[in-house]
């Protein structure tokens, strides 16, 4: 399984993180908002920590005890709602 | 006073108007929430409808019965907030 | 059908409308927002407009041409989702 | 100083958190939209954590280095957002 672009494993392969730098608060919340509406849509949700501008999302598969084709999926789907 | 780029005049002038269209609903609502943080922040809010990937705008200050400065300033704001 | 608590059909039965009133701007779009997390993950969108403290929301199916049990269904979410 | 209800200092004093859980979701982002908003209108933004329907809050005035009477005041506010 390779990690998706901007994508690294953490915790010996257990997540799949990324950490993003926005201009503002703005566009980091505008983003945030759409990664939501994506996780809903999809049921499976990201941890995310956000102070102003930056945001840091770590994925894993909580029922499986690390990373699956879900989050694989997942960071590529977040990688597409990254402002140009 | 001209309206600035995308922006109408409507209702004899009483109000600034402009339609938008997104790539889809999560576009188009990531945007509304950059619009509302926004509006948040100077304490002047724009009516707004959105329908999937569709967004109508339109800029009034009430308490002057029409549009001022605060409204040419809000549709600028709101232009620098679209997406590429 | 019947119409469920607090909306109205309209346009000879094509949609269902409510009218809502919040405390203020926040509470409006933080009820907007719980919606469209919702519409996206039911892929089922309400027509909405927002002028500060106010929501009207629209319910229609386009395909449909009128009001189906998916309207029904999102009307009672949205009752759902309103603050206490 | 004392810490708002629900807040505790930490870091040896340098900052102010609180851990929330929410019913789902829907209901931790609907809450975060808020603080958000409320954060651009007052400039000072805090760090939060996301997980599904749990979220930790933490405040620092990082130009102070510490904790500082806007951070109370932002506890504050944060605490009259909470869903009922």
């Amino acid at each position: 399984m390779d990690a998706p672009d901007g994508w690294s494993f953490e915790d010996g392969g257990k997540a799949l993180t990324r950490s993003l730098k926005f201009k503002d608060f703005s566009e980091a919340f505008g983003f945030l908002t759409r990664v939501a509406l994506h996780a809903e849509r999809v049921d499976h949700h990201p941890e995310f920590t956000n102070v102003w501008n930056r945001v840091d999302v770590r994925l894993t598969s909580h029922d499986a005890g690390g990373v699956t084709d879900r989050d694989i999926k997942l960071a590529k789907a977040i990688n597409s709602l990254l402002p140009g």
